[in-house]
C-alpha cells in the first residue's frame, strides 16, 4: 500500500481531507460523512463544520472521515473496501433533500443505496419536492433509492419536514434543530455599524426586489447599508482546510452589523450566534420560517415576518434593536442524534 | 526562517505540538498554554484535553498553542519573540499549585513573571501550601513571582481553594469546576464487570492500606476486583499526539467496571462521564471532597465519604449501584472562564 492507494482504491483528493490516510485503516468505529460541501454556501459549510464538532466532542473514540462532494463516486468505491459492520454512513445536512438541487440529491441516493446494509443517516435536513410532474418523478427516484436501505434514519430539522418525511419514506425519522445550532461559539466583541441585507439570488428567492429597494432606502435614511449573500462569489470552491476561516469571516461580517435583514436560514442562525438583531423573511418553501417557529421563537432579537408594511416593519426593528439579546438552549434537542450515534 | 527557527529562536520538540509551525506567526489572537503535561497522570492529561476543546469550541477564531512542560524554558524564549499585546498566556489547570509539586510550581512562577505585561491565567486549580516552614517559604516565592504580574487571574476549582487564593494572592480570582467537567463525551456502552480500585501511591495518599485490603476482601466475596491508578506506569511519557488515546483507554477501563472505589478526583470525574457508580475517599487536603461538595453532590451514583465502617459502606454502595445515573449540568458554571477569554 502506498499513501495514494488504500486496499487497491485510489485515495483521490477529497477523500478523508480531515485525517491522515492511515486513519482509514484504524481499528476504531468509523463515521463517514458523505456530501461534505466544496461549494461556497457558507450555511452548508457551517453545517459540515458543526457536524464535525458534534461527533468529535461527543464521540472522540470514533474515527470521523469526510468525503467531499466532488469525490463521491471514488469515495463510495474506497469506503466499500474499508467499511466494517459497525460503521456509520452519514450524508451531510442542509436544505437540499428534494428536487431543487438534483446533483446533491443524486449523490445522496447513490450513497444510501450503496451502503444499504450499514447504519445510515441523512443529517438534519429540510425536505422539499415540488408538487409538479418533475418533482413527483424525482421523489419516486429518491424513494426507490432510500428504500433499498432498511437501516436509514432521516433527521428532519423542522416539523414541516418531519411531516413530509413521514408521508414520503418508510425510513426511521428523528427531529432535531439545524446542526449549526449545536455550535457553542462565543461571539467576538466587534464594533457594529449599518444594516446588512443578506439575500438569496437563487431559485428559492421569493422576496421582491422592489420591496428590498424600499427597505434599503428606508434604512439609508439613518445609517449605511450593504447587500451580500451567504453564498460567496469571491471564491470558486471551499475545501475542508479553509472551511473554518470562511465561516469566521462571515460571523465577523454579521457580528459587526447593527441589524441583519435576510431571507437566508443561516444568516438568521449566524445572527443568533453573534447576537445581532435580525429580521427574517421567507424562501419559497418556508425553511427559515419553520425553523424559527419550531425552535427560535423565544429569541427577543430575532423575528420572522411576512409583513411588507414599512410602518409595521419599523416598529418590529425598533423592538429588535432595543432587546438585550437572550438565549435559547437547544442542546437537549440534539439528544435523538446523540442516541443515534451511540447505539 | 526555516521550520526549525521562528524569529531566531529554536522551535524545539514540545513547542506548539498541536499546530503547524506557521500558526506561530498568524495574525490571529493567540492563546498560549504552558505546562501542557507530558507525565502520565491521566487526570492532568484530561485537563489539558478539556482545555483545548474549551478554547476551540468557544473561540475558534483564536490560535491555540500548547507548550509541553519539558519545553517550558525554550517555550518562554520563543513566545517572548512572537507574543502580541492582545494575546493570552495560560498555565494548565490541575491540583499542583503549591509546594507539593515544586517542578511544576517553579515553571508556573517562571511563566507568570516572564509574561507579566500580558493577560495571564492559571486555569482551574486546587491550591495547597503545607503549613510548615518549607511550605511557607515556597508560598512566599510563589507570591513574589505571581505578584509581578498585575494581569494575572487565578481560577479556583473549589471554594476551599477560592478562600486560599483570596488570602494568599492579590490577583483576580474566578471560580469554576475542574476543566474535565466541561467535556461533553457520550459514554460508550460497555459490558460491566467487577470493582475497580483506583488509588493513589503518592504523597497525597491518606487511605490506609489495611482498610483498602478489608474493602477488597469484602468486594471479592461477590465479584472480581482490580487495583490501578490514574497515573500510568506502562509508559514513561504521554505527548500531545497520544493524549486522546490514553484518555479514551482510561474511560473504557472505568466504564467497563460495575463500581469504582477511589481517592482520585479524576477517577471520580471519569466515573461521572462514564456513568459508573463511584465511592470516593479523600486525599491529604480535600481535593476530591471539596469538588464533590461544591459541584457534584446532586449526583445519585457518586458518593464522597470519610466513613470506614464496612456495614455503612455496604449500604452506601448498594444505593449507588441501584441508582439510575442522573446528570448535573455545569456548563453555566464555566461562564467566568468564557468571560475571561472573551475580553
Amino acid at each position: 500500500m502506498t499513501v495514494q492507494e488504500i486496499k487497491g482504491k485510489k485515495l483521490v483528493k477529497g477523500i478523508a481531507p480531515n485525517v491522515e490516510p492511515d486513519a482509514l485503516l484504524h481499528d476504531k468505529r468509523k463515521v463517514f460523512l458523505f456530501g461534505s460541501p466544496s461549494y461556497t454556501n457558507i450555511g452548508d459549510q457551517a453545517i459540515a463544520y458543526a457536524e464535525e464538532k458534534f461527533i468529535k466532542n461527543h464521540f472522540p473514540y470514533y474515527e470521523y472521515i469526510e468525503i467531499m462532494d466532488y469525490a463521491t463516486d471514488e469515495g463510495i468505491e474506497l469506503v466499500k473496501e474499508i467499511i466494517r459492520e459497525d460503521d456509520i454512513v452519514c450524508f451531510t445536512g442542509g436544505g437540499n433533500l428534494g428536487n431543487l438541487y438534483l446533483d446533491i440529491e443524486e449523490d445522496r441516493r447513490k450513497v444510501f443505496s450503496a451502503f444499504k446494509d450499514y447504519k445510515s443517516i441523512s443529517l438534519p435536513q429540510s425536505v422539499y419536492f415540488e408538487d409538479t410532474d418533475a418533482g413527483n418523478k424525482e421523489k419516486k427516484k429518491t424513494q426507490d433509492a432510500y428504500h433499498q436501505n432498511s437501516n436509514l434514519t432521516i433527521a428532519a430539522r423542522e416539523t414541516q419536514t418531519l411531516d413530509v418525511v413521514k408521508e414520503t419514506f418508510n425510513s426511521n425519522v428523528i427531529f432535531t434543530p439545524d446542526m449549526v445550532l449545536s455550535l457553542d461559539i462565543v461571539p467576538r466583541e466587534l464594533e457594529r455599524d449599518g444594516v446588512l441585507f443578506i439575500l438569496r439570488a437563487d431559485k428559492e428567492k421569493v422576496t421582491d426586489e422592489d420591496f428590498i429597494s424600499q427597505m434599503r432606502k428606508w434604512a439609508e435614511k439613518t445609517t449605511c447599508t450593504e447587500r451580500t449573500d451567504t453564498v460567496l462569489d469571491t471564491v470558486d470552491t471551499i475545501d475542508y482546510a479553509d472551511r473554518e476561516k470562511h465561516l469566521m469571516e462571515m460571523l465577523d461580517r454579521i457580528g459587526s452589523s447593527k441589524l441583519v435583514i435576510t431571507d437566508r436560514l443561516h444568516a438568521m442562525i449566524f445572527s443568533i450566534i453573534t447576537k445581532t438583531p435580525c429580521l427574517v423573511f421567507g424562501n419559497s418553501y418556508g425553511k427559515a420560517k419553520h425553523s424559527y417557529r419550531d425552535w427560535l421563537e423565544s429569541l427577543n432579537f430575532i423575528e420572522y415576518t411576512d409583513q411588507h408594511d414599512m410602518k409595521e416593519l419599523e416598529r418590529m426593528i425598533d423592538r429588535l434593536l432595543q432587546a438585550e439579546p437572550n438565549e435559547v438552549d437547544l442542546s437537549r434537542d440534539f439528544q435523538p442524534l446523540v442516541d443515534f450515534f451511540k447505539s
